[in-house]
């Protein structure tokens, strides 16, 4: 496991990411990718789009991070996207009032479940003092703080907005055309990757807690009633299951499980959550997850947002902790009706049913000129009634009299003067409401988790050595190439000319030719550069066909093969088709010295 | 040329852009890129990161798009990145003083450069109407409004922040960073792409003036006095320039050239700025800029901001008229320089001499026990006299005395009472603050370019036809691949099979079995797929060799060609390696019949 303070000074010496605007000062909760981690996470994006998008057969688009206030009205996160906000009277530091809690009293593990108040009272009870400066915060208010970055949009006073607190919204706001753009037609995703913000009152531990982060999400739009997932791809998905009941237990323990199993014995609830698990497991272990410190965690009853039939999140274990880096949720018709309700415009899809249906409607047509003399200033009302029942109990207007309960009165109309009728409509379909199943991944988390499950040390010629074990495809780089002194031009022709043909074949490459070979090496094991192209004067000399080293990564073995085969067999060991082990056997090792080399 | 309205139409109905929240009524200035239009421009952005950042050699960053207001007061965007604002007193509408000037008096063009008094002036003196409701704007004041959009980071008032007006702030201000990442060494250069903010007053023109944009940036650091661009590798390219006496000229004409040419003769100042417009030339040529309805202005002197030596645009024709679509910058040393003086942190990189310098330090140290009964009050500032003449004339204190004129009094000093010294010291280098050369391109522009200039009608069977004539490159979809009729089982598998090959091989394919044959070509038509394949029952037929077949876009033309070469041809044609001709030489047209296949 990775020591957390020499991961970070990792990624900051080495250009993965660091604190932002650091010149002036450092602004909590953002941080800055480097080359090397915009890279990594340039391609973590990649991978995602090629299963989430493209394999899955979905339409990804692009909205805006800007977004107006009605429609986070509708979403529900103007009322209800808050954090527990405490400020101590004495240094003006902010912080999460809940977290003050759950870090005082040990047996609260949720604090923000119990509620603002009882917050506030527990604060006051156990004298909490303000961590920044010591002062005590008992009588402090604790307040209610959004976590949108609100600005205005337009000039002059302009029109709230909001940078999105999640990218879902760009893409159920536009349903009532994405849906055209699928003709209509159920189930069909929508996917987007981008920014999305969340204003932390207290931004932590590095880059887990961030105010600025780049979201991947997938809206699978289903007919509930119809439509399944194609389970059978993934039944067979070995999977580590955290569910409530083992989370409730005193002696609860994670179920090793297959998908199949676990739908079928119901820890997961719903098909489609437990599909994308299946495809997300895979997906983790694709990029370079190390999946014994990767976990599927069940929402608590307390965690799960009210709409939410059944939730699991994707953990991943970092320096002894478990963070979310995914969360799986069956989100019904929620957002949908939310935004049809608050937009008035269709949410709905118009589902064709098998055969034509006829509907029996029942309707009356009150004689007024009857009503009004009867029943004076009460005719509107009984005619009104009258409606009501027919819907309600159209049997009733097979008698001669209906009788009518108004505010307790009763009213007796002759069924003659109601005019009642019942219309017969044919109807093709409906307007239904689909669905959501929504997969939501953290990038930012799943980046961190790759250098942090890919950090290793080792000793290597009796020194320590640093390397991360990042996967190839993943890598920011593929493979270096150096020439092992600058001042040979043979030398530096030959491996610029390696280079050049590995990036011909789309391998992303770095060519250095600066320093020892050793100490190029160990620069490109820090970065997770997998494989080094080494050009020396013993592949040059004589007539025999030339060669160069190839080095791999994690076991810092070399092998020496010809020139002319080098693009083939790294394009095979990149694809994965070959190991470097397979290679190994066909050109077998060479004996290296790093140190002296 | 096409319609505006119906590339707007076409862009919104199959899916590439589209106001965005329109089941809000739409938010002004802000649209969203749908599953045809995110593709376009996800491989126009590709296609700039291979150019610009992989193929130039440099390094790729991401920073968040919120920044501490601290970066704004430096780059000067806190003060000056305002446009005029006047609002109408009558119905509330906002709108660019500047722009109504210009559009109800001819003779001026660039209201801006008038200044906010005297455009107020204007408007009173020539009675301006709100376009919005018809009432008089006179004595209205005009305001500069800042166009950044504005927001408050963390809780309580918080601090104030802003979403970016531009990456490349981004950059400059993590300069001290990213130099080590260069190892210190110049010229390096830093790229990003992401989303960038202009709360404009009233956004027009549809895609064209939008508040949330994406930037392709390059901020290329050199130094200024020794680091030459590649000219060779651009200097026969060739450009259609408007230089500055071209635009002021009364019979103006463009200048065909090249790079070459166009630096020998100081038409374009900076070889930098030269060598990148060649680098975009070649770039626009090759994801599919009509190069006849593209050119490369020079920016005014009124237009370029103070700090800018020389500045040129990239623009499009779009309907008539001339948009910005990349602009290219030498910015010298102010981004640099602004930031280091803001922020009090090192924006240089240490440049080592050829040979250690020694350099003279001329000195002295006032004895204090002679000065202080000699001048009294005075002796302080006497000392500090003495320090700066030892700097500026060193030779006065070769005579026994040295006279210093200090607020119009002589103070006359024996010299040696200044115990005056040379010290020597070697210097091997000096920090110098790199200049920046600044490629900045609209990729959103970039993408409404391709589409207009995409955009075709022709007559096909009687019918017209509408079709995109994208790039290769950067079409939504490479191939379409469909059986001729969904019923048959042969035909699906086939066509399934050919589908998977492709997707095997890198190529993005789109899969349609729905509607007659006709539809399927036009709607790909529409969007821009370059090739169709087709599996009909013709093919199949006998024991022949399987064929099917092959339709290219533009032409409409048809081959038929065998199952087992569809995948490796179509890798050469999208490749560019082969033209549809070729294979059409090879193995012969088809006779088609669009409307009744």
């Amino acid at each position: 496991m990775a020591d957390q303070n020499e991961l970070m000074e990792l990624a900051k010496r080495r250009g993965f990411f660091f604190g932002s605007n650091g010149a002036y000062g450092g602004t909590a909760g953002f941080y800055t990718f480097g080359p090397e981690g915009a890279s990594l996470k340039h391609n973590v994006e990649a991978a995602w789009r090629d299963q989430f998008t493209i394999r899955l057969g979905n339409d990804e688009i692009e909205a805006p991070t800007i977004m107006p206030e009605a429609v986070f009205e509708a979403s529900g996160h103007l009322d209800g996207f808050d954090d527990m906000l405490v400020e101590c009277a004495e240094c003006g530091a902010s912080h999460r009032a809940d977290h003050l809690i759950e870090e005082a009293l040990e047996e609260i593990e949720d604090a923000e479940a119990l509620g603002i108040e009882r917050v506030g009272e527990l604060i006051e009870e156990h004298d909490l003092a303000c961590p920044a400066c010591g002062a005590s915060l008992a009588g402090e208010p604790v307040e209610d703080f959004n976590l949108m970055f609100e600005t205005s949009i337009g000039p002059g006073s302009g029109d709230p907005g909001y940078m999105r607190p999640e990218t879902a919204q760009g893409i159920f706001v536009e349903f009532p055309r994405l849906k055209e753009y699928a003709r209509g037609q159920l189930p069909f995703g929508v996917t987007q990757i981008g920014p999305a913000y969340r204003n932390e009152i207290s931004p932590r531990r590095g880059i887990i807690r961030v105010r600025e982060f780049t979201q991947a999400e997938l809206e699978q739009f289903i007919d509930p009633e119809e439509d399944e997932p194609p389970l059978e791809e993934v039944e067979d998905v070995e999977v580590t299951l955290y569910p409530v009941t083992e989370q409730d237990a005193d002696d609860g323990e994670y179920l090793e499980t297959t998908i199949g199993e676990a739908v079928e014995t119901a820890v997961i609830g719903s098909p489609w959550v437990a599909y994308y698990l299946g495809i997300a497991q895979q997906w983790y272990e694709r990029v370079g997850v190390d999946m014994d410190r990767f976990r599927f965690r069940q929402h608590l009853s307390g965690e799960r947002a009210h709409y939410a039939d059944d939730c699991w999140d994707a953990e991943s274990e970092i320096g002894g902790n478990w963070i979310e880096i995914a969360g799986f949720a069956y989100r019904g018709c929620y957002d949908l009706t939310k935004h049809a309700e608050y937009s008035g415009d269709r949410f709905t899809v118009f589902k064709r049913y098998d055969e034509p249906v006829t509907v029996e409607t029942a309707t009356v047509d009150p004689d007024m000129s009857a009503l009004g003399p009867k029943f004076g200033g009460a005719a509107a009302e009984v005619a009104e009634a009258l409606q009501e029942r027919a819907k309600t109990d159209p049997e009733a207007f097979e008698s001669d009299e209906v009788t009518l309960e108004i505010d307790g009165e009763s009213y007796t109309v002759e069924t003659e003067v109601a005019n009642f009728a019942v219309e017969e409509q044919t109807e093709s379909g409906e307007h239904i409401t689909p669905h959501v199943v929504e997969p939501s991944f953290g990038v930012g988390r799943t980046v961190y988790t790759l250098l942090e499950h890919g950090y290793t040390e080792d000793e290597l010629d009796d020194e320590t050595r640093t390397y991360l074990s990042l996967a190839p495809e993943v890598a920011p780089t593929n493979v270096a190439v150096f020439p092992l002194v600058s001042n040979d031009d043979e030398l530096l022709e030959v491996a610029t000319d390696i280079a050049g043909s590995l990036r011909s074949a789309g391998i992303s490459v770095s060519y250095d030719d600066s320093g020892s070979i050793g100490r190029r090496y160990r620069r490109q094991d820090e970065v997770g550069t997998p494989f080094c192209v080494t050009v020396d004067h013993e592949g040059l000399e004589g007539d025999a066909e030339p060669t160069v080293t190839l080095r791999e990564r994690d076991s810092a073995r070399q092998i020496r093969l010809p020139v002319a085969a080098v693009s083939e067999q790294l394009e095979t060991l990149l694809a994965g088709e070959r190991t470097f082990e397979e290679l190994s056997e066909q050109y077998g090792d060479v004996e290296t010295d790093l140190t002296t080399a």
